[in-house]
């Protein structure tokens, strides 16, 4: 028998045909970012994460199998969730976007813990690990055309390695969140961008 | 009763007076890390700790509490282990000398996985996150001095953040280590160098 929950209180002819199993997976990859928002990876709980999302045991067991099942989905999810990225008309503009997206997720009062929580996750499973790196994948090759447009425009020199642009971006500002565990404000964010732009322009992102 | 262990064998006439305090922590501390090493933070112990060490659990659970003041302790040891910055004479040299280091202990077989349980314990414990930060702000306050000297030869511009250009060499490696988990390697380090170089050179680390 499920619980009163956040699925079964969405009400009367919300579950169309085919949408059942998708709200099923919304309403437990929801609980599963509420309880790594709040608690961290360490205490998530297949049994918890179930009665939160008012589905039943058997189901979160059977679809998930363990905790790190959940934090892999999560992160799938995320990826598919994920903005896409600008196109603002010139690399400088579209870095500050990215490094401003990034800023923002990580000093998220709900998804700075979850990523901070995910990244743990990582270290404990080697499936979480993989999970990671695929989100890291997706993020880093929806970026990759900002600079590609760049070079294109003659931005950039031919040759850059328009994923490591983008990575770089990236890099101090996790840093500071999951490594140093320092402040992270717009002062980071902006040198990040200044420094990858001058980076880019010496040529230090050729390909080699 | 103690075991027989690392700390016991280590033969008679070598406990000094004043001398077994230290060696019972260097002997907690090295099981610590193999712990960290072999199975990660979340399978961090005190009673196999203790038994690990060869010290007794009561000692061990008086002076380091929990878990996360097994880890809070190491990573107070690993930053007073720590190696001095080198100076080479130039800040390329030590900027390459700084990103070989940090490289040579994120790809070692037994430190890297030590690296990965204390940055996730950090992610588990606000001790541990305060140790870690402390353990980084060892690190760069080392280091700083190479962009200091670089500065006072003419090398780098006046007003360099000498703290952010050394974050900045890490940073992309911490951050394929860490948080993407994608391969990192010799090339990475260069890269991460060539950046900053030209990230100097046209003053994006002046301070803001």
């Amino acid at each position: 028998m499920e619980q009163q929950s956040r699925l079964e209180t969405s009400g009367p002819g919300t579950v169309r045909p085919g949408g059942r199993t998708a709200k099923v997976r919304a309403a437990v990859l929801e609980a599963t970012r509420d309880a790594l928002a709040e608690e961290g990876f360490h205490a998530l709980n297949l049994d918890r994460t179930a009665a939160r999302a008012g589905v039943g045991k058997t189901t979160v067991y059977r679809r998930w199998g363990s905790a790190t099942g959940l934090v892999a989905d999560l992160l799938a999810d995320m990826a598919e969730q994920s903005l896409p990225a600008t196109d603002e008309g010139t690399l400088e503009a579209d870095l500050r976007a990215n490094a401003a997206l990034v800023l923002a997720a990580l000093t998220d009062p709900r998804m700075g813990p979850v990523f901070r929580a995910v990244i743990a996750a990582a270290a404990c499973s080697e499936d979480c690990a993989a999970a990671l790196r695929r989100f890291y994948a997706t993020r880093l090759a929806e970026w990759a055309p900002v600079v590609e447009r760049a070079v294109a425009r003659g931005e950039a020199p031919a040759g850059t390695d328009a994923t490591e642009v983008v990575r770089a971006v990236s890099a101090p500002l996790y840093y500071r969140f999951a490594v140093s565990r320092e402040e992270l404000d717009a002062t980071a964010a902006a040198r990040a961008v200044d420094v990858v732009l001058a980076g880019v322009a010496a040529g230090a992102f050729t390909r080699r």
